[in-house]
């Protein structure tokens, strides 16, 4: 069943490493079909050369597997709680990409210094408080993952359309966006303004994020009614 | 018509992706042909991967587009700030290419520190100041980052052809040159000298400039009368 | 003899420029057979373009070398001093990969700074002691690097199947598993954690080391008998 | 005439952009015959990819000319001063590889921070001074970068087989060998070690060099008559 929506996560699935986001086997992909409530997902630790489309794994929004007879990613409670949280996404993408998973070890946000990073996102990148001992050793780890990206953004008042990414605090990055392809792309951006805003830093230790009016013009250019960049779709 | 003009266009627009120097599908190169008053230049936020020669949009000098039915760049408006401004040039490039713009974004110039740079530039790559809010949000931000380019040029007194490049504070470089694959040259170098001044500026943070005699050698090497590089084409 | 083994170790060696750890012809990867206690090793200084399975040479755990015509790699008496001392580890690889190497160089281990790290590691990468003149220059300088390293283990006291990495001062890296495919691996990750170690120190240059909670849950994930991450298989 | 010779030079210059040693088209290799006095070099300013063996340049030790319808590369009088004064050298290799480059701009050496240096160089690679107004304006401006190389080592004592590279001081490195084939591989090693202590110097900005008796261990291990790594051959 859904094997359309097999195909949308198997393929962006495949374009983790091809795009250079993937360290080891660390990153999944996944998409939801909103109407059913299912959501295709890699399986864990399946290497992604050996990847099939057939080989992911549909989960419910309660977190049943309903099919597939591998077993979903490890991170498959943090992908639910982000589609349970933020209605209006269709994928989500995790990786361990080196420059932002940097950002994520160090427990900084990713400061907005360009128009590059205004493209994609209406400020810095977040980042989540550490996880509680609670948290973690609690037996639901990856959903208390899931939990703090939430209340992260709650606390922020952050709209997941504004900013489609989250450091997870000493972890690494989650993307998301209307579609798992558009999860991929975020996931790209991402790791492409961490790599120039760590240079940046370097230049200018103490240097201040993006102008407002910069940054409005940047990030209405290419989202919401006024969008003028490509060709009508919206991104 | 012009076909000839759209396949140099085309064929730069390529050549940034094969160079390493396009982040997601930021960049854009258009060619002009001088005597009709016409560039052709990259369709907005169309993939590399997809892009025809037949795709080029010609655009003449008033800013009409004349030719095509896909939407212009949306960096048109500076391509054409630029060819207006400076008369001797048949190409710009625009790239987001990750070194040169972490310069950009801390508002830096690139420092000239030593040959490599100096064969290219008769100078440091300049940074213009930042654009104001009016310039921002006026309704012709495009147009008005071409203005920033060419004012910083006029108070710096640099003759274009001496500076192939600037970058566009906050945003990204610029280059051109008297072909558009001179202007993709140009992004090359000034990629590459830009990650060479980040990590000299790392061992000696209060590294200076060239010397004035070692500049005048290698840039005059290569460019004049006296150039005596290469075949004795012009570069 | 041993044909597998020779080409479970010729596979490892290919394995390592493939992943980008092959700094000029630096590294060496060999796997043991227990039983037998032979291990087959890389030659000595021969290109990896032009290895063949057949040119492994195998050695006994007393160093003698029982088949090859090819003089085995010059590391060959730390590897068999590590196969001596870590009786469960299959595979030994050594490369100079270089941001493990830059930690190398500065004598500083490499700290565990999230869950990438956590993933593979029980802890900090460790560093050995400075090697002094006497065991450099005492005619068995190859063995005396596995004695400083097992030492490393021994004060530290380190499980090797906790650690499967050291780091030789002004050296480099030494990874081990339980095969030797399990080694590649390793020397993989080390590699990666090293760069994103290096880059969030750039960002906190006192960023303190992962929460133990945290740690505790990622290795467990992945490690011994609670282990739920990938389909069963142990890594 | 010398096919052998040019082929040898040839191969030497499309392996520059193979290793990734090549920025835009700087860089050039040279080999030469002893007996006859005659070197052969790629032309000037000639694009890799269209370089053929048949393009290599003659040129005898006076700087004359004695065989082939292009210009010899800008740097011949740079080649030819260190044919001259190192008489044990069989080819000289120039680039402007990133992070040696990077060290040259900074007019810094590369220290010696661990053994994958030590490997190939007996301390550190020397730089030049920087050159005089007269000796850039004099009219030979390439013939005196090989003066201030060889006044380099001169006055530090060291002999071109313990330092087989140099850098010119806000220019690049020139590496050289038995045969341009291992000038070739220093120009790999010296690009690589410098990357290893850029990062280490990130780590520890004060580092020291490495000690001599473990830098004796590790030149002597590959270089005179103890050397007993590889198959034999000298490296």
């Amino acid at each position: 069943m859904l094997e359309e929506l097999k195909r949308e996560a198997y393929e962006a699935n495949l374009a983790l490493p091809k795009h250079g986001l993937i360290n080891l086997t660390f990153g999944n992909a996944s998409a939801i079909d909103r109407e059913k409530g299912i959501f295709a997902i890699k399986p864990s630790g399946v290497a992604y050369e050996d990847l099939k489309p057939a080989d992911m794994v549909l989960v419910d929004l309660d977190g049943k597997q309903v099919e597939g007879n591998l077993r979903p990613s490890s991170d498959t409670p943090t992908h639910r709680r982000l589609f349970l949280a933020f209605h209006a996404i269709g994928g989500v993408v995790h990786t361990h990409s080196s420059n932002a998973t940097a950002f994520a070890q160090a427990g900084r946000e990713i400061p907005i210094f360009g128009t590059t990073h205004a493209d994609y996102f209406y400020g810095s990148v977040p980042v989540t408080r550490k996880m509680t001992a609670a948290e973690i050793g609690g037996g639901a780890y990856e959903w208390e993952t899931g939990n703090v990206i939430v209340e992260r953004f709650l606390l922020g008042n952050f709209d997941p359309a504004d900013y489609p990414a989250v450091l997870v605090n000493r972890h690494a990055p989650f993307t998301w966006g209307k579609t798992v392809a558009k999860a991929v792309e975020v996931a790209v951006a991402t790791e492409c303004i961490a790599h120039m805003a760590l240079m940046s830093l370097q230049l200018e230790p103490g240097l201040h994020t993006i102008e407002p009016e910069l940054l409005n013009k940047h990030f209405k250019r290419k989202h919401g009614p006024g969008a003028y960049y490509g060709q009508g779709g919206n991104c």
